[in-house]
């Protein structure tokens, strides 16, 4: 129902987007309640970044893979970017991890232990100097600092001890190096957490200066947020750095991105387009940031990327000049239409269509069950220590 | 239980609060259901100023009141500054009301058709030569702008037009005045409010100047934010101005401040206390902005004053000491008690007395109730056109 | 991408379809901040009708119109059924209002005063009148009754009153009558709405009797209410008796059904078609409630009608036989991509098939435009008092 | 400023109240994230059980403890619940948990595979065993059961499986046992949870027949639910068997009772007192559900006792009849105030007489921290493992 005059660009803009997956989203993962293991979850970092690889193999859409430090500690770091780069894909962003050791139970760059704060900084630019072998631009802060009791710290200490800390690692950045500030409404604190929405992680990047960029974490707002708003807002900014895609229906559930609400998806994928901020050379990092507690991994990946694609496709379908003509002229259920008729397309056969041609099998997710990885995996990761959170 | 050894500054604390009420709130208030009228309501400006300043002669701690325009039009704005001053209160903060003219349908200041933008605007510059007439220090803008329908208009056109209108108004302020930029999640907008949170108006802020700050109203933020969180937040950045003070369960309830969670208003104010911001030599307007549907407005707004009274009186007896020490040695249930120790003091004997001490009841509702000023008015304002939202 | 071995079962049941529309759907409405009018509004209940019948001329889907007492009250209702069958649609559901009288302001059937009471239920009686005269099958019943403030009413005093007075009109239904009563979290109530969720209307259901029966508004439950489970539970309970269909992104926002999350309206049909309760001889009447504040009322109705024709296409294109295979298998992505798979069906086509088939334009929308009716009430209605909430 | 005509009434009152605690709030627990070690943790049930008679010890008003299987599995029962006897408590509910078992991934008793499902339910079976050696009346259910995407299970198989499970467990209950089943929103399921929301459980319930009873935990809502209506509603209609108190800001934070808002928790304790369901007599089995996460484990145990004490206190302050007289009347302002009134009032000098008066510490955190307790415990449980949610 769909014109389409502009077919090849529309297959070029597919073609050139970038969506990067999470060491950690091939291990196991669960709740608090209970973590299922699943059969053929690697165990050790180059197994995460070989079903990285995989998933790149199948979409062609995912050629760079995020750590989560120290999760994914090695001894030489040059020699993991190398062993990636021979499985055909890239080392992406460093994910810093300032909340499983005991020292945090109050904070890491917050904790009124100054001892700790500086335990926790360090950790951050360690976290540079493993960026620095392995070629990475970016670096993820995610902090689950924060507490839990009204009183029991001080909310504007605290933030000036946060301010601290980044100035400090923003200051330790390469040229090409960057900051992803992430924030997240709640869990694991439950009264204030110290990063607790885009407001506060953007007056912070303002400071820290221009590579310090927000996060947006799909799964981290207040029931009823308007993320695409956030999306277009910070894009007018030029402060939105990346993505961490999920979706939930509650809390942070970190489902597959696209499963809980696609209409969502694309409507933040409409303003990326609208903004022209697709293309890798614009600067977003579009990463997933996903828990499979109970599907089998590498297919919800797989999935995944192919939702991000999907969404990403229908709002490239959307007749711009009929939109903005609809909406100058205040035609506000023609102006819907021409957005819900992008919408309502059915792009899996446009998708397959470009798969074929770059020589890709169409449907990714049945060409990795014929595959016979899975198979592979499960037999010869049965010993050793699945690599886990807490791994 | 809590030790005082301060009482005479607790006391002179409270004695410098300042708390301005709001002329609608003497008005007929409704939902979109019913507007329910009540007996004795004002039937003009100067009938709304006569009951802010009863408030004001109860409480002694509510000597301003704040206007909206056009609901509160009068030819000669300097001789209403002067009735009222004769009254014993000051005309505060400005209103401006750019969303109940049928032209506003598809937005005021972030409307496409740049003709109502401009009809919009010259309505908030009118408003500044109103506060030169007034001497009000506070201009304080709301906008209903939003759209209802993805696609209905174009997030970031919207952003644009509404920074354009702002700084024109910016730039109009006399050098005593300020903005107070108000955001609001949703109501009457439904899909995008074009200024949805404390971020974004913000942001907004940092841009225009030094004399733009945030409001924050408390009822108008997504179940789960932590407002305390964002009054130390906006402190610590310099950008907190004003609060429209009011209390919820739901969404943008407007029931008097500090009956739904009485806790929360004395966490805020808690904040307040902290970062030595009570005093009106500080510069944040504490204002109520609420809607008495159902119950009777002036004994309303008197409970509504004396609850943020108590709540302040709370934060003020809270040991600060003990606090900090608490926290500083992660004591989290100390810290917590230190607290709570303050909240669940009954300040009502300290209030009484230093009412007392002024020369006021101790009981300022029933000093109300036995005035005959109720019985009064609901005989004077028995005819004419009550004063309504749409009045 | 969908296997259609049945298509023309599919077809079948899409004809069978019935939707009511609601009379007050055409009328303006608003916000409590402002009801912006619009042109060719119907000026009485005889224009209303006529309105929905066109709606049902160029959908075919929707033969009856829903009524609201007293905004629709005649002097003879006889008279108003036959007009309605001349114009092709039949009366639908009866829908009472003791929210709008100067007694309501704290409740009607729970309102502490007993005389006050009586009036409200004696309201219900006569809906129940109307119903004899128009042949009505349903009575719906939403009560606005609830307090503001904590301690304003006895919670369960109001509960023992609503029984009562849903006892007495409970006892006058006929036959072939029912009640769909109605819940709702909030609004205009703030603090206790005495009938605020769906297992409080079953409960009273279900001590009524069987003709009681429990309507769903798709915009009434707090953010994260899984609604498609209370559809699916109350079809189990055999309890389902009506859809109030609207969409919403934060409270009761009356939007277009289908506009906010057509994801969800799809898995909400999906209940209704695994349950084969989609017949109207299963007895649900599927409703809309919504208010069109700002887009044009005709169109926006047709489009809500053709939403919930589009989901519930898609929602008989799932592949029961593979779902319920992979759903015994444990497999979870697997059963999701068959659900996916029928969603991400491009169903326009289908529909505009079948309106070609039963003499229908293919595209309702544009028909109405063409069809001349717009023009004519906008010159046919421009004197006189446009209807609306409270006219 | 409370007139207390009948304080022995109030002291008698609170002397019979009892508060159980869970065997699991004296171990480790945590986030998804991180579980914190804490010094002194129990390493077996017996230890559990000696803090809880630590905690009772020091309240005089904790004499039960709830147990959690397989969390307390022990050899023999009789010889468990003579060992707390000795200690001065009593087993209290029995916990089931069909969580955390590999086998429960996709489901306990509403899983697709009936032999996992026949699994689950027999150890609900093997509960009531225990119940029957421990001298319990609580069977307390809850389940994790649900689904995480659209389509992975069919809901309203579920729900049947549900009710069959449910069917054979109430069969088995001896005639003085009960069920207690809990809901909850969402986690660890992220779609569906097959309980939800109070409404399924009550349906459930009138189902069963009258020995099964609802569980209300106060932190398993969605934002907005206004407990104490629940609590109201599920009192007249006498199916409130229990609660499982905590408090949260966000979701399911399981905080300390009365921490988050402590103005809800006397609003519930209002419901209690209106409906003279205080008294253990009544049946209502008072719980703690709680994550003592970073804080002290006994000593914020005995913190929320004595915040439910507090929140009981104010209730029995509420005078009754000039409630029920503004009540009547229609005194919106005046009712409020008579409830605000009792809640204002600081309690603690009453309970630390009341204390006094019963040969305990009027300050039992004091007398506790004092009591060497704790340096015992930390001294004596070093070797060994940590008793926590999996051990």
């Amino acid at each position: 129902m769909i014109d389409l005059p502009d077919l090849a660009q529309v297959k070029a803009a597919l073609r050139a987007q970038r969506i990067e997956t999470p060491s950690w989203g091939y291990a196991n993962s669960g709740t608090r309640f209970k973590v299922f293991p699943q059969a053929g979850v690697p165990r050790s970092p180059e197994e995460k970044i070989a079903d990285a690889a995989t998933v790149h193999r199948f979409t062609g859409a995912a050629p760079s893979v995020a750590l989560h430090i120290p999760w994914d500690k090695v001894e030489d770091y040059g020699a993991l970017a190398r062993y990636a780069r021979g499985l055909g894909v890239a080392i992406g962003a460093i994910n810093t991890n300032v909340f499983q050791d005991n020292d945090y139970r109050l904070g890491s760059v917050t904790n009124p232990d100054p001892v700790i704060r500086r335990k926790a900084t360090d950790h951050l630019l360690e976290a540079i100097s493993i960026m620095d072998l392995t070629g990475s631009r970016d670096l993820k802060l995610w902090f689950s600092d924060g507490i839990n009791y009204p009183g029991q710290d001080d909310i504007r200490d605290r933030q000036d001890r946060l301010a601290a800390a980044l100035r400090q690692t923003y200051d330790r950045l390469g040229e090409d190096q960057r900051i992803l500030l992430e924030y997240k409404l709640f869990e694991p604190a439950f009264y204030v957490t110290d990063l607790p929405d885009w407001g506060t992680s953007y007056a912070h990047c303002v400071e820290l200066g221009e590579r310090a960029t927000v996060c947006i974490d799909t799964g981290h707002h207040a029931q009823g947020t308007n993320i695409e708003f956030i999306v277009a807002f910070l894009l007018r900014q030029n402060k939105l750095g990346a993505f961490d895609f999920n979706s939930r229906f509650y809390a942070d559930d970190d489902l597959m991105v696209g499963a809980a609400d696609p209409f969502q998806l694309f409507r933040i994928m409409n303003e990326i387009v609208r903004a022209d901020a697709l293309d890798p050379a614009y600067g977003i990092n579009f990463m997933l940031d996903q828990c499979h507690n109970i599907e089998a991994k590498i297919p919800a990946i797989i999935r995944s990327v192919m939702n991000v694609q999907e969404a990403t496709a229908k709002a490239l379908l959307v007749d711009r000049d009929a939109l903005r003509e609809a909406q100058q002229e205040g035609k506000v259920l023609e102006a819907n239409a021409v957005l819900m008729d992008a919408y309502n397309t059915d792009v899996r056969p446009l998708l397959a269509e470009l798969r074929a041609e770059d020589g890709l099998d169409p449907d990714p997710i049945a060409a990795y069950h014929r595959s016979g990885y899975q198979q592979q995996i499960e037999a010869e990761r049965a010993e050793g220590r699945q690599a886990g959170w807490g791994a």
